[in-house]
């Protein structure tokens, strides 16, 4: 199966004369056929090659629910699965998967010409506890307020369908469907494309590293998998192994899919360093090269930004330089710096920093460990940066990891005092890269943000739970870690929107609109040029002067 | 410790005045005490940060026996160990290590100019069975028949100590100690003072992927290897995770110690593709970068060469346009294109090869596999090349892998008939590429070079056996697996020296000799401008134009 840049091909789609196309990616299969729930109809897919089955039929209309059924190369009794590229999964990872039509939505934003990089200003935002409601409508609802706080751009947090009702959104399994508790595919199609007529561009949040642990398949299908490295959530995803081609293809295809059918102006990719890829094309390269391609078509700008916990430029150098061409990255160390600054322990990953001096050095060089040793890591980490501008960094004073991976969750509300927060806002707005908020961030939000999950199967509730406890069990001497499972944990995790209009929380949204309103006024604090930003540190003072 | 380029510093070395000074990384000790045999001492280690232990006495001599005492961080038992930088294991790995004055030699090659890389013809030899004798004064004895041949460097298989007397070499546990049976670090020196006092290059083979299997004491010492990654012997060595700084240092002070002590002009660095290693800099990077400072200081030319397994030009470009500046890399495909061409039956590896097309795209692109599906790897394999000169690569019709790694290690003269011998060293001769000879090659040699191994552990000799048993399960339905512990396979695995007064292998000598002097002679066959290669393929006549 070759990628069309111009349409979906994995999985089950609809041609213009809306017959259902399948190709199913099944090479540890003998056979394969789809089932249908309603029509009780079971059509044989057939062998393309290459691990590849395929079909065309008519039989197939837009909302039937399906499945796959596969006879293992090995033997044993058939298996009945949901589509690995499913779009949409009505009841849940366990349900059968649903047809739908990723071309049927009336797009009304033609003349959008999509926000450039320099001028993002960007808030990310978790669905499911943005809103009481928790799902894409409900934050339309909020995008007059985010226009007026002077946002460009919302980032969402991952949406492909996990297990239950409340996630973080890294384990999801069904890396094309968008979760159904939240609205499904058309909700969030209705969503962007209400951004785009306030003039919002939309980031998306999108896992390529490893896949969730509750309604994982993939293995019965092929070898999504490979044994050959270890990442911290379990076993790695086979980019370079035996094939990895089929692999490959289908991240790519998603990629594609959320710039071409979804309409999102930018992919931020979870932990890019989790993807282990010795070939001699990098997987994120070769995103990039087919989401340039798209681009090209459509004649839109689209944006790829890492998450990426590596001082490593290759991943945002350009691919004529051997880059893999990333368009920015985040950079945990200017928060980490900025965080010990305000007051925070020097335990954990902030044992690294220490204050106003690393600040400084974040503020000129990005990245504070250039190649020094690092304590905490037990080795020499990271690289001088060789060229990049300002606009390849994200930077923050929180964020859903920095919030979230704390025991109790405390915004730093909770933990700093109210002008410090100011500070801490200015550090951020004020800096030669790029301005991320974490939702209620701007009102000084006291909820916590805490670990939420929603898993079925009680062996891996409890898991979860252990692994959480066990993650504090050196910090946190006092409190008592949260129930991941809970359904109280995800609800005190809200945002009270009730708290904009109190004293305090009030003032500290004028405040963030003035400092986000001034950036965007004044050409010496929109500058991306990081390389002039002079800096003066005053360690014993806990000053610096920029 | 920082290296010092321009001597060793890991393990024990002698200054000027003669005074011992020690450095052993050891961060999984408590307590480092030095003991040596003869005088009965025990003289502690100071801790000097980072792992690292530091000594410096004059109550150690020359040639005193000496081993570590290093008491565990965790408790239990001090454990005694020899030291995993030993220059000398005069007994084994099992034995003490002893204090080796690397600068003692007395080098008489000041006016040694190096062979260019252009001019290499290179003859691989393994040491223990080159000659009855199997060591390196035996070697010396030869090279005036090796000069005679024509060839320009010697390439010797991994001289690193292993356990017992019989090994390729790949099972070696102290790297920077030569082969006590082979004659030790003095008599290497000595062979390397001999060839460039006869004009000869060498180049010596070593093990950066791994470590061998028995008198492997490394961790007890520090983190020397990481679960991250698995290579398929065993665990990878870390290059990369915590603790690595160290082990990094490791293997660059190993370079710079053959290329500075050793007088060695290039080193074959095995396997390079079984390296894992995600630093910013990698770790082959680095080993460039220090072995050029080297090469200021010395003004002489250094050479690295890896065998990689992986068509993927980042290897072999330069570092300023992010490679990692290998010098020269084997291409195999090249070989099987070639071995496929003149019989050999398409299975296993080879099964991916398809005869003089694939030969005649060897010739020109180096690689054969620049993207297209491979069934062998069931992926996309390889990349084209964008600018790499014919000198940066090694081709062969045999060497002691492809040998060696036959069930009965029958060479090609077993294999093929006289005639297609001459057609094969031709096609290696004729390439726009570096040519390689496996020892006895020349002359058609007949005896097998099979896989042998002495160990002493009995449950690892029988994993051994069973490992070579079943690795040819699937083919070679005749004959039995030789035993690799037998003294016997060790012993026809041997050159037959007699042979080259006989008839025919007599001829097949002079043939080689010819041929070589007739690649020196004609500007026409040392020319290694591989893009103006015309090749014209017949597929039917299983032929092909040069």
């Amino acid at each position: 199966m070759e990628i069309d840049i111009r349409k979906r091909k994995i999985g089950l789609n609809f041609n213009e004369y809306g017959v259902a196309e399948i190709w199913l990616w099944a090479p540890l299969a003998a056979q394969v056929s789809i089932l249908t729930e309603a029509r009780e109809l079971t059509l044989s897919l057939f062998d393309e090659g290459y691990g590849y089955w395929h079909l065309q039929t008519d039989q197939i209309s837009k909302h039937d629910k399906y499945r796959f059924k596969i006879t293992p190369l090995t033997g044993g009794e058939p298996l009945e699965r949901a589509d690995p590229a499913s779009l949409f999964q009505k009841e849940g990872p366990s349900g059968p998967s649903t047809a739908f039509d990723v071309n049927a939505f009336s797009w009304t934003d033609a003349d959008w010409k999509g926000v450039a990089l320099n001028d993002l200003v960007i808030y990310e935002l978790h669905t499911g506890t943005f809103t009481s409601n928790g799902d894409f409508d409900a934050i339309e609802a909020k995008l007059d307020y985010l226009i007026e706080l002077g946002i460009t751009a919302i980032e969402i947090m991952p949406v492909a369908q996990f297990s239950g009702s409340r996630n973080w959104g890294y384990d999801g399994v069904f890396p094309f469907a968008v979760q159904n508790t939240y609205g499904g595919p058309s909700s969030l199609q209705h969503l962007v494309n209400a951004c785009h007529a306030k003039g919002l561009a939309v980031i998306l949040d999108v896992v390529y590293n490893h896949v969730g642990p509750e309604g994982n398949y993939f293995s019965d299908f092929g070898e999504y998998f490979t044994d050959k490295y270890h990442t911290p959530w379990g076993k790695a995803i086979n980019f370079d192994d035996a094939g990895c081609d089929a692999v490959r293809s289908f991240f790519i295809e998603n990629a594609l899919m959320w710039f071409r059918d979804f309409h999102i102006d930018a992919l931020r990719l979870d932990a890019v360093h989790a993807i282990k890829d010795f070939s001699p094309a990098h997987i994120l390269s070769e995103i990039k090269a087919h989401t340039d391609k798209l681009s090209e078509i459509s004649g839109r700008p689209y944006q790829l930004i890492v998450e990426l916990d590596l001082n490593d430029e290759r991943y945002i150098r350009s691919q004529s330089e051997y880059g893999y061409g990333m368009d920015a990255q985040w950079v945990d160390e200017f928060h980490h710096a900025l965080r010990v600054c305000t007051g925070q322990a020097r335990e954990g990953y902030y044992s690294d920093f220490n204050g106003v001096s690393d600040l400084a050095k974040s503020y000129k060089d990005a990245y504070v460990y250039t190649g020094q040793y690092s304590p905490h890591r037990q080795r020499n980490f990271g690289m001088p940066l060789q060229q990049s501008s300002g606009a390849k960094f994200i930077v923050f004073s929180q964020n859903h990891d920095q919030v979230g991976n704390r025991m109790l969750g405390e915004r730093s509300s909770n933990l700093v005092s109210f002008e410090m927060l100011k500070v801490m806002a200015g550090a951020v707005f004020c800096s030669p890269f790029l301005p991320l908020v974490f939702m209620g961030e701007e009102w000084a939000e006291t909820n916590p943000f805490q670990f939420f999950v929603s898993h079925s199967d009680e062996e891996l509730i409890e898991a979860v739970r252990k692994g959480r406890k066990g993650e504090f069990a050196a910090f946190h001497t006092y409190g008592e870690t949260p129930d991941p499972q809970a359904e109280a944990t995800f609800e005190r995790s809200k945002l009270n929107w009730a708290k904009i209009g109190e004293p305090g929380h009030k003032t500290m949204l004028h405040y963030y609109q003035t400092l986000i309103a001034l950036r965007k006024q004044n050409p010496v604090l929109a500058n991306l040029d990081r390389e002039n930003v002079q800096t003066e540190s005053f360690p014993e003072k806990n000053c610096l002067l920029l």
